[in-house]
């Protein structure tokens, strides 16, 4: 209420007790202004009761809601169903502009500042992980994969004759899809082999990525596309030494940070790789590192006319959706909350190393040796494999069925064809990882409850398939009747 | 509740009763087993309590809500915020999968359906609007603009070749974009005059179409695409005739249907185009025909494996909020409801045309002659540009100030240069349209009131200027102070 | 936003929109002004999003919701569920003080204004719905039942001899036990007569009330309890004549106004009554009138001191949980909407009379005559009753089945004990009323499609029983399952 | 959904993950199952989801949301606003009929199944708390002043003669009114000494109480009226004795338990009470134990039939938002989360007592020892109040503007009067205490956050009048503006 309500509120309710809440209201407007002031995102979180009032600010100044407005065009921010017009906080008008996703919309000046507020905290969350000197970024409500071809799509004008894309091989459907919908073929398909075998971890092969740039030419590459978060046995790119490269062949670096906002190693490694040589833009995940539903993701890069360009390719309007579910999530949360959940997620992943360790020893497996990988674990299933030939598949299954999810089975040899890419070893990045094995991460949000139910779920089903190994090897096989699809759908990314 | 509890509850309250509510909540769940058989829109709206029933099974099959389910994976739907998870209605796995839009999830049976069931509704709403051989759709949360280049991509893999796209001239920002991020000439933009002045309206030039078709090789043609919907004295494109010229050529044919579901004559036009000729796809916005949140569209066509390839080429899953927000529209209004909707709008349009025939010809303006667009109208502003220069743009300016939303303002002689290329005459579709106008339109979701209010104000907004010409012709210019920007970003599609 | 915030936002959006946005702000602002101001339900209703925006501002006025409070009471509007907290919009801290249902809480400056607010928009209500010269009234979270017992135990204070209430009959149970629970004896309990049968209608016998009057003596009467709104064919009382006794022998009145709020007839009674005799209070039911959930009343009265005693007399701070529902309810529908409700419903009664008459006539029975009841119908069920001696009831349980409900069916002669008081003719008002009948009533918020669902399986219903009581004459009787109270519960009021 | 749904589901989405969605549902319905059988509170809080799921399948269950219902009765269930309807989750009938608040309603088996199941699950919860015996309870829509009044108004149907109440005195408005309503004369109104002081507290006169009952005669006594949890240093009464004694002379006993559910202390004083003697009913506050909105009580007893008697003395229905709200709660929390609610509570008691007393040192004052008030705690003010008249109420307006809510001042000979009694040394629960004191207390749901800034300010405050109170004795005296009620609203319970 404005200060003549108050003032009026006192006629009817002692004076004192009105200015007091007058005064408690003022409260609330400080934590906004100091957004407003700022763009960043508070370091403690909102009471649920702030980011709603605010919310509900924000409603008020979109054209939707006012209480004398008439409309005669075609796009009014009218809603049919209340269910829907509250859920959305009657933030109606979506995002951008035709020309610009970043752009101000004269009908809803509430929706607009919600889109630059939260491309603004969010720009702030990204330096608090650890990429100190990014300049720009826009969440665009479009996961991974779209986002990645829209950066594609926008160094296509730059780059009017490139025609490849270097990329270091990531068994992950959406994130090469993301480079065939843009038309380009991606050199390494056809080798498939610059994943390094280190000890345990398959690494960025450097040279043979030298080598086909200086094969191909330098002009005819679009980008380098290398990737960070990813499922161990294969751990991060080695973005530093790609960046260096990018940098001396003067070729445009595009980062695909999946799910690396959350880690501490994933964040260094794109700053770093900034600092001593070039990325362009590096994308993640909202979903997976912030804890909201699956649609959006961030663009961020280094240089800000760079990172605009690339919202300005985004023909038309979008939804706020995404865009609002950060905010809320940040604002609600605050730096430290968020940082918080980072350290946590950190702690579980040393546990569940530990608890996987001793498990897998029990099983007369072993925890693939896979340090550089921050957040992705691997345990061997070299034993089950020689049980029987069905054993591996079937524990996929079995933990579905279980209710474990996001563990994923990787079976030896597995091929797939892509949009008529053939993959050897699909889902290991590699042609010929030397062993099955079972993923498990730590991402954010994780609690402890999980990694002990897991472990105790997993232990069980060993127990059970070495039985019927057991029992299959005197008498017939026992087939476990349900789901078949051993993969979980876990093998992509969005 | 399942039988088992009803018949617990019979020992706490009288069995009578106990066995009403029972029955009472098979009532629900028969308009739900009604849904899943048809597929298709209910009659008759559900209540508000049946949606969130539905709604509230469908969460509960998603693993993220499943109470024993321990995840140790990257993407477990976990929500930071409850705030988030509640407006989402705990659907947080988004839908589709890697490979595809429409693929089924593991973990996430109820999103699933959900996907499934919104798209078959919607399927089964473009065939009441007027469609009636449609084969397939499905919908997607990116705008129109972005839609239709997802089209376009899909095309370049069936023809590689291809370097142009015809286009009747349109002047909305992002469908042009749409085109340029694809990264191709678009034919039309070095003559901007296929569109013929036939009496007051903008027709398609045929013969130019098929000139350019020629001239340029079929095969070197990616598509044609067209446009229902626009802004008056522009009407919908000859579709018929496009249809059938690009069946005769072999080109593929897209049409820019934006708001066109809600006028039974665009819709018309796009069947008949299908019946005759070819129409590869047609896109459409959500939130312009089904009054819900800006973000999303709808991709349909007659050749349910295009629409597939097209559903395959977006890589990753994707938000679901856009078929969330439409399906709780569409099983609220019921078939009958939209219907209603569709016929309130069709009615105002002719209220309307008839109050803004008296208020031009009141201040010696005349209502164009538009009999071919069913939504937009447009009234000249002769008087007023031979009034003052500027008095045209201050129109603009004094509407956005008097909450008059939706009223545009096309000033003659309008340049703009879009992603490298210059229109002239832009926002009027035309290099050099006679006379300078005003658009109003009567889209979904109107009121009578809107137009009232609107006429009302926009009376006194000519008076206004009247007075004010006339003082100037003896005075210095009074200038308007406030918002300069006349367009009030109305020129322009999502 | 204050004036600082959107000074910020203006450094982040065109400082033009967001102008808009903050004079859009200010109209609702002006909306909460005139309530503050004037104390009356808005002519026209309040959109959700103003309800909303002024609940908030009012939340954020309560302690518990201070950003620094810290509470070491025994009582500090602390929540544990956040379900809870949101359906109360946080308003945790009741309505009142210890010693008075309306006092002022320093505690919660936001829950005092509301109360105050109801009250006053509830009086205004009240005058518009025809008791133009109500002085006072208060909202209080209990049923019509346990207010009139309140106003019972007031009086006692007052009248500290009187051992008997004066109340001609009227059989609804809660009704009589809120006399019986502050343990009087009600002196129309011994004779059961002083309904008079004129035609049709049981109305007021003033005589027998006079007789008792002189016989108990004046200043043993703690009042005289009268009844506006019931089931016909009893018609509410002859309020000017009891309240003209009550003014010549000085004996306070209560009148039970259950639902009568809703009616111009009931509301007139009481102005009537008020203006030439002695009404002290009159006592009606949220729910029934206001279609909110059942569990509050409003108590008014036409000197303020003596409904002030009344409030003061409820001892400790109560739920606002019905003062916030029937805040809501009327700040949205504003005063116009609430009228329309009335005149509907009065619409509806006419057409409800219609219906019933047409469908007795062709059931061999007739609308029992009785204009004196502007809500509740009676039609005779004689020659039901002459079918079969179970077909009274039978039909009640076949209308509960087939959810038709407040259909409510009155055999002859049953008698019932409520505390220890025998009813003889128990639901019909009088000790032998000459037919069996059964009620219907349009209440407000009741649609024409209740009164055709219900004529049409009321017409089922007749005829089926017809054809079993044929049946039933030359074969053994059938039974009907289930349900087999015929009364419904609606032969009580809250 | 029921199976058929699920099975057409299968056609949908694979079977196999439709089978898991299945099962998931079930794990809900098992949660539902085990409450319906057991009637007990979960040992697990429920999830968000589980509850709303159970809520709208009994909303489900009431006529008002039958999707076939006609309705013609005067109370339907109608509600105008959807954002009423909402909050309620469409309960919309309350609770209860006319003969009974506890009873079944014909037209609402959903609402009477929660009106059952939350007595049932508060009645654990008490014996969880430690009245291991109570027979029956029943949560009423009142509070605690008004719930006292309904049990007294039930005795005097029992003891019509009885024209007593004896109170062991307690300076609560709300709980002296909670008689006076009743109209009966309380025998200690007229001595206000029956309080021994024993050390720092205040306990009960079991001699002077023994005198009364002789003096007045058992039979003209309506009941004892203890009190349990009550502001220090006044101590909970002494319940074995009066419980025995109530016994030995045949009188009935009430207790007033308003916030000692979270105590086990005050739990186990009328369980050992109940053992060893006599109480008839124990009343206990909802908002005050359960950290639910204000306006909920409990009636509690060790004889099912007195509590039934009891709860058919309310006459009609009442409203079921409180029932709703301590359901919500205690079914989210579970029995651990309430026990880990408690075990909190006594913790963070311990901290209070220390850094008060620690403080109360600093400041020449000292924690008085009151070590049987086990929620409760007081600190001398001797010092404050030799410093200067005014300090001692200047301390009270200070910290209600630092927004320290809860802490209350109690200066010495206060006078009273309420109801026409007049209470010397009021608020101290004795005529002349010896020394002015603060009260704090740690109730449910505190933390020590809230400790640690009580603390911080009462500190600052303490110095801050040191100060002035030396400046006063050579300058003017410095005046605070603003609130002046020193009481700050908590001297009272509801």
């Amino acid at each position: 209420m404005n200060s003549e309500n108050f003032g009026l509120s006192e006629k009817l309710v002692s004076s004192s007790y009105i200015r007091q809440g007058s005064q408690a209201r003022r409260s609330h407007e400080q934590l906004i202004r100091h957004l407003l002031e700022q763009g960043k995102c508070p370091e403690e979180g909102w009471s649920e009761s702030t980011v709603e009032l605010f919310l509900s600010e924000l409603a008020v100044m979109d054209s939707n809601n006012f209480l004398g407005n008439c409309g005669v065009g075609e796009r009014e921010g009218r809603v049919a169903s209340s269910l829907v017009a509250r859920r959305h906080y009657r933030l109606i008008h979506g995002i951008g502009r035709s020309g610009d996703i970043a752009a101000i919309q004269p009908k809803a000046a509430g929706s607009s500042l919600l889109n630059k507020l939260t491309n603004s905290v969010v720009l702030d969350i990204l330096k608090l992980s650890g990429v100190r000197s990014v300049a720009s970024c826009f969440v665009v409500p479009m996961a991974t994969g779209m986002s990645l071809t829209l950066c594609f799509l926008t160094l296509r004008h730059r780059r009017p004759k490139a025609r490849y894309i270097i990329w270091p091989r990531i068994d992950q459907k959406s994130c090469f899809k993301a480079m065939i919908t843009v038309f380009f073929f991606t050199k390494n398909t056809k080798s498939h082999r610059n994943n390094l075998l280190e000890g345990d971890e398959l690494r960025t092969d450097l040279e043979a990525v030298e080598r086909q740039i200086t094969e191909l030419g330098a002009e005819n590459i679009l980008c380098v596309h290398s990737t960070t978060s990813c499922f161990a046995p294969r751990v991060p790119d080695r973005l530093e030494e790609l960046a260096s490269m990018c940098a001396k062949y003067d070729i445009p670096h595009i980062v695909n940070n999946a799910y690396g906002v959350q880690s501490s190693k994933c964040m260094h490694l794109i700053q770093q790789g900034a600092r001593v040589g070039r990325i362009d833009a590096f994308v993640q995940s909202l979903d997976k590192n912030f804890m909201v539903p699956v649609g959006g993701a961030i663009i961020a890069g280094f240089d800000e006319s760079f990172i605009e360009e690339i919202s300005k390719m985004y023909p038309g309007r979008a939804s706020a959706s995404p865009s609002l579910d950060v905010l809320i999530t940040l604002l609600s949360l605050g730096a430290n909350g968020y940082k918080k959940l980072l350290s946590v997620r950190k702690e579980i992943y040393l546990l569940l190393a530990q608890e996987l360790k001793s498990l897998a020893s029990a099983h007369g497996e072993r925890l693939l040796h896979t340090p550089h990988n921050p957040i992705s674990l691997a345990m061997s299933l070299d034993g089950l494999q020689a049980e029987s030939d069905k054993a591996v598949t079937q524990l996929g299954s079995m933990l579905f069925t279980r209710q474990v999810s996001g563990a994923r089975v990787i079976p030896l040899d597995k091929e797939q064809t892509i949009s008529g890419h053939t993959f050897r070893g699909f889902m290991s990045h590699s042609e010929a990882y030397p062993c099955p094995y079972l993923n498990a991460a730590s991402a954010v949000g994780i609690a402890r409850e999980d990694v002990t139910l897991c472990i105790k779920r997993l232990d069980k089903c060993l127990k059970t398939l070495k039985k019927e190994g057991n029992a299959a090897q005197s008498s017939p096989q026992v087939l476990l009747s349900g789901h078949e699809d051993t993969s979980q759908g876990v093998t992509e990314q969005k």
